[in-house]
């Protein structure tokens, strides 16, 4: 199966995550950003990973108005029409229900996976393995299926899926499986529970359905998203559609797809995979894919570094830059135009802390 | 006594000092910073220190080529024709030389003060009593007289005088002394004897004697480099003076006044003061003379602080800039330009040597 010109891919783009300050802000989130040194972006990274499976006139991009731009400098092979702008930040249902509104005013026939524009899969053509084997699964049916990860670690950051699978089966999550439940981010007791019993898979936020299928769930569980979008049947592809969307974004509920449709639909299925995801959403999930000297030591951001006597530290500089470091362990050392940070790579946790306390002191314009 | 005409002030300015760095480059030594956050440069500073005693034309710097246009941006009150450039760097010894001839040619009853650019002195008015007495004391003599400091403690960094008087007498010091012997730079054993002794003072740097004094010690015991700037008479204070000092510079010995002169003639006299005098050689004496917030942690430059668990530590970011930093005990954070320096405080003597690295490695421009 090559590309299907019924195919069509969602990278959601509007995150605007701290935890990555100085390095990711609010004028440059982490999609945008080569934060491990690969030469690409992840959003750029993204759309090339979904480009075997998806026509190129058939990616959407569902950003920030003020993302728009630097959207489409990082995806110049897409039209300005292709990316989504959403006036308002309202999670996944919204973006979700407008995107697949969008596509099904020109194809009703579509299948479509949604994608965070943020995330690293280093097993490539394992990955487009799987997502095609998803695709000729749900195509044609109401079937929703997610792409879940084997859990390496009793993680508290992320949701589970628990598959309806004998446990311990040797086939539980490598072919497709019925969702038992979706959980949210649980404590780490039960996350270790969750691990140990072989039935919970960490939740990718990846997605595989066709288009008539999600909006038939949206329909059911969602109505009042559904009954939004509906609405501008006759204004998306047009030039009504920002006014339309600007229109009724806004009176959306604040709500993510995972609670409004997953773990409702009797519908939902999981397809897990080993394909080296991560979400890379924390510094410690970096420090984990990056390159290390023999102290180990990760240096990125461009920019040059010297390091004495210093073990277990990630430092970033931006390009142009020297630092010296000395005497440091296990720190966190960024630097990014008008910010610098030190902190304990222990401390990261408390970053987003660190940036709400930088905002209400100095200003928006350090964040 | 108030401001003579005859009264001549020699600031030397051309440091290039490493060991602030990266707040200290090459295009921006010490002595043009501002490390206390006093509102003043180190050069501005020591001007208003001398301008009761001193009148405006009576100022000489003297300096490097490429800093002369800086030290009129700091000293606007002076014409150009006040700043002397040195073609090449010769320690003190020749600057000296340069300076005595060039005010010998204009004012040969002159007596002047020969002071760094760069060191701090919070009694100022102090200070100036000292050194109205100290002209007094030299006017019209071969006397050579240099101001020295009660040591607080056994610096191995600075130069000691010894003065012949009954060892801890009550006055020793507090009164115009001869002096026994100069000496180098001593180890620490050495330093604590000297200390201990009572008859030991630590040699600021600043010297005052008469213009002809002085150009008869420089013919007796540096003939070959007072031979060199005799040369010129005719030429200081004309269109040709750059050329000549250009042609003979090179050819001096590098040599600093202590060694040529101050410890081989017997016209030399101390007059010991207290009055609050650093060298700010480091970033230790710049951590003793600094505010600091209630975690003993002190922060300058003029960027922004955010310190969380965070002791002994300085912050010296620039304008415009924020750092945020977390558990830090004792260390240095300085962020300049292209440059970023992390070290504990009591590593600071290896930042020359980090210096040499980032020179060799990376290139002249990051120093």
């Amino acid at each position: 199966m090559a590309q299907s010109k019924n195919t069509y891919c969602v990278i959601m783009a509007g995150g605007i995550g701290s935890r990555f300050w100085p390095l990711s802000k609010n004028r440059m989130p982490k999609q945008f950003l080569d934060v491990l040194g690969t030469g690409k972006s992840f959003i750029r990274s993204t759309f090339e990973r979904f480009r075997p499976l998806v026509p190129v006139e058939n990616f959407l991009v569902v950003t920030s108005e003020s993302y728009k731009e630097l959207v489409l400098s990082h995806l110049p092979e897409l039209r300005p029409e292709q990316v989504l702008a959403e006036p308002v930040r309202r999670n996944t249902a919204p973006c979700i229900a407008y995107a697949a509104r969008r596509i099904a005013a020109e194809n009703p026939e579509a299948d479509m996976v949604v994608t965070p524009a943020d995330h690293l899969i280093t097993g490539e053509a394992e990955f487009q393995r799987i997502v095609r084997e998803g695709l000729g699964f749900v195509s044609g049916s109401d079937k929703l299926l997610t792409i879940g990860i084997k859990p390496s670690r009793p993680e508290t950051g992320y949701g589970y899926i628990q598959v309806d699978a004998s446990p311990r089966s040797e086939t539980a999550g490598t072919e497709i499986c019925k969702v038992k439940t979706f959980t949210e981010k649980p404590n780490v007791e039960m996350a270790r529970v969750f691990v140990e019993s072989g039935e919970f898979f960490w939740n990718s936020g990846i997605f595989v359905w066709s288009v008539a299928g999600i909006l038939r769930a949206l329909g059911t569980y969602l109505p009042e998203i559904d009954a939004a979008f509906a609405g501008g049947r006759e204004k998306y592809g047009t030039t009504q559609e920002q006014a339309f969307v600007d229109a009724v974004y806004p009176a959306c509920d604040n709500i993510s797809i995972d609670y409004g449709v997953m773990e409702k639909s009797p519908e939902v299925y999981v397809r897990c995979g080993d394909f080296g995801w991560s979400d890379i959403g924390t510094w410690g999930s970096l420090y984990q894919h990056a390159v290390r000297d023999e102290n180990g030591n990760a240096f990125g951001g461009g920019g040059q570094v010297l390091a004495y006597d210093t073990r277990g530290t990630v430092v970033n500089v931006s390009e142009g830059k020297v630092a010296v470091v000395e005497g440091l362990e296990d720190y966190l050392v960024v630097e990014k135009d008008n910010a610098l940070l030190i902190c304990r790579r222990s401390s990261e946790q408390n970053i987003r802390n660190y940036v709400e306390d930088v905002k209400y002191r100095f200003g928006e314009e350090f964040i």
